[in-house]
């Protein structure tokens, strides 16, 4: 196959970030097909070359009432798997709902044979989404093919969601981020989450699962999946629950039955389905500092002890595969004895739930569905590993989805900071796709502040696991910024930091005036006693060494503090120094 | 030696903590010899017993004219090892310098022989900073005397300090954390200084280190010891290179004694020195991406370099020693040739110096001066171990104190994540103090806001760390945390965050009703769906079931939804739900 990294589409490079990122642009990569993948290159100056980096921000000057263009629709079809059925969800009578807009109101595909990415895969044929994915990470489509028929990495892509640019979860690849947005019954607003879910991908989300438990569910996901470029994960018991008015104990198997289809009609492309937390283990949960956190694992929790049964999950596990199926949604195992706290880390509930997990995975896999499950939660630093370790076992290296996890419990109000210590090191580990915590953890709903706070957070995560773990691709980016910092080129320092607008505002503080920009200090140390400044008159000197030249000492010390011109510090700040 | 852990001067417990710790107050434990060590007590609700943390935050309700009370002066004196001298600093002529207020000057004691901690415990002596640091970590004071024996562990503590509450560093005790403060040529205040040290303390920095480099070096310093309740660290070479105007070329083995002197008298705790910047290393910078990041390291390095002469901190090292025992100050051997990026992690300058560094150590206890290694700096996670091990190793298990490490570079503005994630795995490996990061490194001098968040960033890698490490009382408070945050004793968990006030603060931007803080759920999830609130049916039903009540499953059906009284949604938010 033949893959051009180099070709940009120039008609594109007028797409823009917002005030988000300066002095980047979007560009596109070529491959075969008509694949054209984006990534956004930021400009530098002193001649050093431009720096791609990986784009999650999908489209971004379409009207939200039109949603995104369908990049695979002609992928999909031209399988010649899929037929079109009418949509199954009827809204229920009586109460108001939300308006979907016309344009927004689509059909369903249903596959007619299974139509997931790892049933190609194990066919051997490398589908455009995984070219996709390929050319995305730098790394060869066969190693992406590989990898989805072996269960080691999944490409979330239900045939529903068109406008989905493909990405990859995976060990092979780089760690992924996943930011949780959605209403609850205390906070409700339809354009507040489709603003969330463009400003989590505007910061680097490469996943967003639509959380949402409050009112219009059924509309605010249809906004929001025609609206995303990354895959959309739900819980579907959410969905399913507020059905029955809030009461566990009224689910039944067939009301989350037709909430699946439901939702895999609408696009969504994985779901978490609680369906190792069994009956048996529900005790085990008893003496627990914290009894069970999740949510989904509480409900099925509740429904199991009133019924004295075992979950509909779990007894309907192969009916749920072959549901999954027909529109390639991929399973998000979820953990939902997952500890939260300290005290409860590693327990028996939780271990026995991952063997669970395992055991359904095997399940799944007999489907050709794609799976990845859901970890921890609360865990020490020392107790991480072995949490790695049992998943990669029992699980058959399938991807790991962790929330955190948090390494300390007494800091609400900072959790994305106790759970980035955590990520950050089961990335490293192994762990393919961290799930963000934001500083509003325990305490309410993330606002728009929160989310930008936790994806960045959990960017920082993933990219200090991907240089940890070896991504080839991963410390160019370090480089480059350091290398700019090195040379006092503080715009491209700026423009080349995860929050560009952040840097130059906290540098602006202190030191506002254009010259500082080109200045050879900041105001941490002032001009006299700025390292690097110091660094580059010795290195300089250090060169006229190695020529043999050491008389030149003299000569040194009468210029070396003069190499660089650097601005009068009042001049700079307005402040007399 | 007698030690009641139980018993409280209620005379005290008026003094407050401002508005930073709701329901705490400050309370005493006594030792023996009058010893007093204070700790903050959390009461709690409940039923719940207070918990008890430890606390830097020193007296508070002093003028800061007139500096602390000097709890040391009699330990001291009664030890019948030091004499008062004149102190030798005189002001410059001409320039006008900052006022010291009467009460803040002092004369100066200097040891008549070794005055030092490691001397006391290699003669087998329990000291009162050894007892009181032993009541602070809750651990026998021989093992705290033994630490400081074997160069394990330092209490940083000169005798012109009256005014200090004693701690520990080391790798047996709790990590602890430095928060760095001190004004530039760019920004400088007195008062911003003594307030940013209040402020830091106050959130818990352990230790401070009084980096100016500006104008009033001197008298900025003054002002802080005579009021800092915590070890007070500096890098003298910033003040001698003051005194030669700034020119590093024009630095003499002289004028840095004297400027050692000075300060020692002053009653500066610990001194950063880069002895182990040798001039053979300067060259293994040169292929660096970014040179040498050390403002100490840069300065010798050039002085070096200039005069082609090994660094007189080097060869006059043995002088330093004697300098340092005569007052106990303890050395933070500086690491001059730390990497200031990834690419340059672990590389040959970088060890190079730490062997150095180890050499030194073994000088200094040869003086019985005390010592610990700093470390890096810029190091990705899959690198940090090593640093670790070879610091044990070629130090001999001196405590070893690192900045960050900060695991990636691309994210200016948020560096204080970045290293927390390399901070929090470097003190589960035996890091015993953290340098803080705050979110304005790289950029600029951090205001007061920033070194509040830096402090906690901080607190929390430090308290993971004890955590995974195992110190035996580091979990008590996460637990205390978690079982009130189980049981929705709100502002129990509230007054047990690390940040009270950013806690409640975040939980009420969407629940700001009093009700809400007994709500059996918060705005994250809603009432239906906090899983907590569900545990708890679950877990009242759970052990009807181990009773072999199972019949009475159709009754907890009818009521499972009503065990907690919960208020409506509406009147505790304000908006219809």
């Amino acid at each position: 196959m033949a893959i051009s990294l180099e070709s940009i589409a120039d008609a594109d490079v007028a797409e823009t970030y917002g005030d988000a990122f300066p002095n980047s642009r979007k560009v596109y990569v070529s491959g075969t097909r008509g694949i054209r993948v984006p990534f956004r290159e930021i400009r530098l100056s002193g001649g050093e070359p431009p720096l791609r980096v990986y784009d999650t921000s999908g489209p971004r000057s379409h009207d939200i009432r039109e949603g995104l263009p369908e990049l695979r629709a002609d992928w999909i079809h031209s399988r010649g798997d899929v037929s079109e059925v009418a949509r199954s969800y009827r809204a229920p009578d009586g109460a108001a709902r939300a308006e979907i807009p016309a344009a927004l109101q689509r059909g369903a595909l249903r596959g007619t044979s299974c139509v997931t990415q790892m049933h190609y895969a194990r066919r051997g044929e490398i589908t455009p989404e995984m070219e996709f994915v390929a050319l995305r990470e730098g790394l060869p489509a066969t190693l992406v093919r590989d990898e989805v028929a072996r269960g080691r990495a999944i490409i979330p892509a239900n045939v529903n969601h068109p406008e989905l640019e493909p990405m990859i979860i995976g060990r092979a690849f780089k760690v992924k981020v996943n930011a949780n947005i959605g209403n609850s019954a205390i906070r409700s607003s339809i354009d507040d989450e489709v603003e969330k879910l463009r400003w989590a991908t505007l910061w680097g989300a490469d996943t967003v699962m639509d959380l949402s438990t409050g009112r219009d569910i059924h509309e605010t996901r249809e906004w929001i999946i025609r609206n995303s470029a990354v895959p959309i994960g739900t819980v579907p018991i959410y969905q399913a629950l507020e059905k029955v008015g809030g009461v566990p104990e009224e689910l039944t198997w067939e009301l989350y039955r037709d909430t699946l289809i439901e939702q895999a009609e609408q696009g969504v492309d994985y779901f978490t389905v609680h369906a190792g937390v069994l009956l048996r283990y529900v005790p085990m949960t008893a003496n627990r500092m914290t009894g069970i956190v999740s949510r989904g694992g509480s409900i099925i929790a509740k429904w199991c002890l009133s019924h004295h049964k075992e979950s509909f999950l779990y007894t309907h596990f192969r009916e749920i595969c072959e549901i999954m199926r027909a529109y390639d949604v991929s399973f998000s195992l979820g953990d939902g004895l997952r500890p939260g706290s300290i005290y409860d880390a590693n327990d028996e509930a939780q271990f026995a739930e991952l063997r669970t997990q395992g055991e359904l995975n095997r399940i799944a896999w007999e489907f050709d569905v794609q799976t990845m499950n859901e970890g921890p939660g609360h865990v020490p630093m020392h107790l991480i590993q072995e949490n790695m370790d049992k998943q990669l076992e029992w699980c058959q290296e399938a991807p790991f989805y962790t929330l955190g996890p948090l390494t300390t419990d007494i800091a609400p109000g900072y959790d994305h900071i106790t759970s980035a210590i955590g990520a950050a090191q089961i990335g490293w580990y192994g762990t393919a796709m961290l799930c963000y915590v934001t500083p509003k953890e325990h305490l309410g709903l993330p606002n728009r502040d929160d989310v930008k706070v936790g994806v960045i957070a959990y960017r920082i995560a993933a990219h200090a696991a991907d240089i940890a773990k070896g991504h080839p691709r991963a410390r160019e980016w370090d480089d480059a910024l350091s290398k700019a910092r090195f040379e006092f080129r503080w715009r491209d320092q700026f423009n080349l930091a995860l929050d560009p607008v952040t840097a130059l505002a906290y540098h602006d503080e202190t030191l506002p005036a254009d010259g500082a920009k080109v200045a050879h200090f900041c105001s941490m140390c002032g001009p006299k006693f700025c390292s690097m400044k110091i660094t580059q008159d010795v290195r300089d000197y250090a060169a006229s060494i190695e020529a043999g030249m050491r008389e030149k000492s003299e000569e040194f010390r009468a210029t070396g503090g003069e190499i660089y011109v650097t601005a009068d510090v009042a001049e700079l700040t307005g402040v007399e120094s």
